[in-house]
């Protein structure tokens, strides 16, 4: 099936260079798609990572070993296969990993627990070992390449091209962050959602480095989500080659850490908003900011409850202001809500306050809003100071077409 | 908008009358809908009654009313409003409630406590004090109708009529059990859901007809779901008049107990059932049976995440046997589970096996599976002896353009 480019789509930014980084794509031919399949991305000694995975209780071998790798908070090699997710499939999928990791191990005079692999595609199929080796060769020796094409290449059912980019700076150091992401389906949150990679030329600590993904990945992937499935094989790895030459940041004592997370934060965010709006079948990016909660957590499960909720996102679709939709996922979402405190607003206008009606409630701007692109819903549930934003995309039949007849 | 009548709608059954109970239907005009909206049932002296309820932390005032109520165990009288769920009105919305409890009991010569009331469709409209007047009044005067008629009038967007029979023996009487319910859509489990009445002639204590209903309620109206979005209204209520002369029931020691809950629990599972085959642009009738979970609860859990899996909806609503999406949705329900123990089936043939694609595996009568409208998903867990099934429907285009282009 062709898909349309989405609505929502941004064009990819300009990454520059990331020093210690080296990105090369070949064709492993997992499918029989006429493109790059298989993403590789060398980085200099002594680079440092960090990683977040999907909480699913039935991941793939990929994350398995992955959770296991990063402990060890080094990293010299990441590949990435598209077009089969080699979830589901016992021990043939965990050989043929191991075989990839092997086999660019050899080539870097590197450990097999540096090299890290990511796959995203059909389930249940194991990684055919002979592809994977013909292609991991195809792509050591091929020649290095953009950061555009690197993002298309671990791509699926993407409509567009995914990356983003902020730089910090540490002390007198000027730091780049470079950031890639696949997904559009099967996205829900609460871990971290889909693959994604951001790269960095700054000196951090593997443990500072963890923190600081982890607090990136707490407001930003684990706040959206496209239809509240989650996927097997989510990750979110952070690579930091050292090579800028800051003095290496380990905890935030120390100067320009703040700075680094702010600039990290504002990559995961923008890779997490390009995923909402590559969602399936999307035509409106939906932020949904919910206040007055009795603290941050319960405003995010509220906030998630809305967002996930088929017929609010179905209103959204069809442009109504149906404020009751939304009253109804705060009641469902099992954290304390006070019907008789509870505020709604849409794009800024408040179509109930304090449990009622508002009496001079006026649609038309808030019709105007809905038929825009970029829709807000704004909730107060007048009992603390907890708060949350989480994004989301509207339910359109495009959803329907797309995964009713989508064959794997 | 017309709703075209769905094709998974049953004929609507034989129902004999509940001795002490008596329906009346009128027009209180709370739509513009040409058609009686206001239900009345009248319920003989002595009538006890159980309840369960929405857990929405933003329920209607009559929901907060009906909870109180059915502490006290005794019925005189149930109104239902349909167009108007009178939920988020404040005390505008509490106050009409009350005046109809009133008037109800004023007629009757009973407390206001023993008239329940119900009400169903927009959020957010107060239940305009002088319709609900007129026509209480109204109802009150009628002319005694079916168990048909009553059942039409409940409902809102339902596109069948629902009701379900059902009989026992309490030692040497026979008893009889009606029901009637209405809901398609805003339909999720962990709780009675929607709207649904049941009526008996049997004496049974309050005490006991609640310990009943809510065994009952667990197996029955708590295992579907259409969307997986809770309603603020959602009331089950179980009313026993004792007239059939029976010994009262008062616990599972008395003969005829376990045949009374079998037959009560017969009566919900098929209202359960109607809901879900009225569920909103639903096209097939889904069960997910999972067994091998850890405990009952564990089960109920993953089959939830598997039937609330907008993925695995729309596979089927495609007719694909996607098992893998059926893995994905087991590994986010949050509960123990073992990648490679997992067996998964269509119809009863399985398509994986302890965590691996079955070698022999031949599509053919699976895909001929998926044509019919009745869907069974089986998962074996391989842990335990825990077991449950849930019912749920496809998601299709219809449930888009019923609640994209539905306007309240």
């Amino acid at each position: 099936m062709d898909l349309e480019r989405s609505p929502l789509a941004r064009p990819f930014p300009d990454i520059p260079p990331i020093a210690g980084v080296t990105l090369r794509v070949a064709r492993a031919r997992y499918k029989t798609w006429d493109r790059c399949d298989l993403t590789y991305a060398e980085l200099a000694e002594g680079t440092t990572v960090a990683g977040v995975f999907t909480r699913s209780a039935c991941p793939s071998s990929e994350v398995e070993l992955g959770r296991e790798q990063v402990k060890a908070g080094r990293a010299r090699a990441l590949i990435v296969n598209a077009g089969n997710s080699n979830a589901f499939t016992g021990y043939r999928g965990r050989e043929a990993v191991e075989q990839i990791m092997a086999q660019v191990a050899d080539k870097l005079g590197c450990t097999k627990e540096e090299v890290f692999v990511s796959s995203t595609g059909v389930i249940g199929v194991p990684l055919p070992k002979d592809k994977a080796r013909e292609g991991v060769e195809a792509a050591l020796g091929a020649q290095p390449c953009s950061w555009e094409e690197a993002a298309h290449t671990i791509g699926t059912t993407d409509t567009f091209t995914k990356g983003a980019h902020a730089s910090a700076m540490i002390g007198d150091t000027r730091i780049e962050i470079g950031g890639i992401v696949k997904g559009s389906g099967m996205i829900a949150p609460d871990m971290a959602t889909m693959l994604g990679y951001v790269f960095t030329d700054a000196a951090i600590s593997p443990a500072f480095l963890q923190e600081c993904l982890s607090r990136a990945n707490r407001e930003t992937f684990s706040c959206i989500t496209v239809d509240s499935d989650t996927s097997t094989s989510d990750t979110v790895l952070a690579f930091a080659t050292g090579k800028a030459g800051n003095a290496q940041l380990t905890s935030f004592e120390d100067p320009g850490a703040d700075a680094f997370l702010a600039a990290l934060r504002d990559v995961c965010r923008e890779l997490a908003h390009l995923v909402v709006r590559d969602g399936e079948g999307a035509q409106k990016f939906i932020a949904v900011t919910v206040t007055g909660a009795s603290d941050d957590e319960s405003a995010r499960i509220i906030g998630l409850s809305i967002a996930n909720s088929p017929l609010v996102k179905t209103a959204i679709a069809g442009g109504d202001a149906n404020w009751g939709r939304v009253v109804m996922a705060v009641g469902k979402a099992g954290e304390p809500a006070d019907r008789d405190r509870l505020s709604i607003a849409f794009g800024g206008h408040w179509a109930a306050r304090d449990g009622q009606p508002v009496a001079d409630y006026d649609e038309a701007p808030v019709a105007k809003h809905l038929q825009g692109q970029e829709v807000d819903i704004s909730v107060d549930l007048g009992l603390g100071e907890g708060r949350a934003t989480v994004w989301t995309c509207d339910l359109t039949h495009g959803y329907i077409s797309i995964n009713a007849d989508y064959r794997s």
